[in-house]
């Protein structure tokens, strides 16, 4: 691993082979920490997804809660669960990757820790920073809110319906969708540059479905939320529509699209959404609003208001994992 | 999970629930991050251990290597992951446990994520701080350093045969053999203290036997390592010997001691030793020394020096993992 690790540089001082790594944390900011598990079978298949993409995805999902708090990422920690029929080529070309994908985002792996498991597994812990005044919590969300998607949804799950099943999608939406599922982007960027506005109240990332996901930050700021606008991916709607399924569930249910969901002063939405546009591109969406009324609903354009169960992807709720389905 | 885990407090700003925990680092010190995996049926066995011990031994793992750091352990963030079968009478239990001996160390838990997993997991992440001038990495040690260990070892690996065998011996010895084995205790004030000396040259944690740990010391400061003394725990030799085994064996390669293994100035030894002895009430044992010759000796009182494998169980040689087996 080391070999293929960076060397320690900047401000981490002690990288992977002692009995801890170290870092000069930023004097003038605060530290965030997340950590998250990914096991073969749960979270990923490793019979159908190569070891990149296993390693890819689980990074990636790290990276991003480091994006959802407006932080940037500084190392990561890896332990890596072998069984004994890993071989060296897949551990070596994970840790390839999800070196490659922290490297990216300017930060370094600083520890490691390999070890024999009954099935593969992954848990990669991700240290950042933010300045005590950026730093964006889920709960700040407030009602009247603006809830602003930070990209279109479902082509995660749209992907993981390519490798599941046989479905004739055009050639373009086929590689968007897979490439969606198997090398998801995490938001650092357009994470740090919402986390710079004081009209950002909120802010998580999308990784369980929009519909989940909405009705947590709206808990966690005492709220409840309208759903207004859906944003389905074009790469979703074209695999639903081949796979006889539902665009909208894929972008409210499928999860793993790793955008980021902020709650945004109504009056500053429009200016921040321009900004945003002209800055990475693409557009802010506004999706719905934080409501002072408790519970989750959706109101397509038109449409009465309908309660919407919040849905996705809950480890401890669901019987069977999507991925083992 | 939450109503087990201390709230936030201190510097640690957010907890358990957001995407990630956020802490107030301190100013003048360096942060040090640890991450260690361990899976039932590899590093522990379910059905033979109680949810609070594997919690205990999870958690006084990570602490140790902080310990070996002679850093002060600040935050832990935890995965987990359960089986269709886990109850939920065993997910607290064994968080309460390790809320416990983070807690009594001075660490918070402030990030948790629980997921299924094909069998039992618990992969914990600790953070902790040390000032620049006190950090003990590994590889400071020098020829002609002497190897003090601060408390005797084997006790783990008896506990561990008690548990698969029954075997014949006092019940002092047993309980000491078990307690050890179910609740080792990390030397975070042992690794804080010896930090404090600059004759400590270098340092690490005996997780994996005497033998394989100071043979890595000694190559880690370019060294190789004579072992003149090993310190058997009188509960490891009471076992051994009812098991028809070799005490010795289980201090050289049974591992999980959590004991701190420390290189220091010829000189000082002595001196550091017998105020040791007045802090902690116990000794700082002489266990050897570096050598400017590469390879592991052992060459006990009076006998000729011979090569000793470095043993202890590395889970990347060994096929049968030691608590599998």
């Amino acid at each position: 691993m080391r070999a293929i690790v960076d060397a320690p540089h900047g401000r981490v001082r002690i990288g992977i082979g002692d009995d801890a790594a170290a870092w000069q944390p930023s004097r003038s900011h605060l530290s965030v920490i997340t950590t998250d598990a990914l096991v073969d079978g749960v979270h990923f298949l490793s019979e159908k997804m190569a070891a990149a993409a296993v390693g890819h995805r689980a990074m990636a999902s790290n990276l991003s809660d480091i994006a959802a708090m407006g932080a940037r990422p500084v190392l990561a920690t890896i332990a890596l669960g072998v069984t004994a029929a890993t071989t060296e080529e897949w551990i070596l070309s994970c840790y390839r990757t999800m070196n490659a994908l922290a490297s990216a985002h300017g930060a370094q792996i600083a520890g490691g820790d390999v070890t024999r498991a009954p099935s593969l597994l992954l848990s990669i812990t991700v240290v950042g920073e933010v300045s005590r005044t950026r730093l964006k919590r889920r709960d700040g969300g407030r009602p009247g809110d603006v809830l602003g998607v930070t990209g279109p949804l479902g082509a995660s799950r749209a992907g993981l319906e390519l490798l599941r099943h046989d479905r004739t999608v055009d050639a373009a939406a086929r590689a968007a969708a897979l490439r969606a599922f198997v090398a998801p982007q995490p938001r650092i960027r357009e994470g740090r540059w919402l986390a710079a506005s004081h009209h950002v109240h909120a802010m998580m990332d999308c990784s369980d479905g929009l519909a989940l996901d909405v009705s947590r930050l709206a808990r966690a700021g005492g709220c409840g939320a309208t759903i207004t606008d859906v944003p389905i991916a074009a790469e979703a709607a074209a695999v639903a529509a081949a796979a006889g399924a539902d665009g909208r569930a894929y972008a409210l249910e499928g999860g793993e699209d790793f955008e980021l969901i902020a709650a945004i002063a109504p009056r500053a939405f429009a200016h921040l959404a321009r900004r945003f546009a002209a800055r990475f591109g693409r557009p802010l969406r506004a999706v719905g609003r934080l409501d002072a009324e408790p519970g989750l609903r959706l109101q397509e354009s038109g449409e009465a208001p309908r309660d919407l169960a919040p849905g996705g992807w809950d480890h401890l709720q669901k019987e069977t994992p999507p991925a083992a389905r």
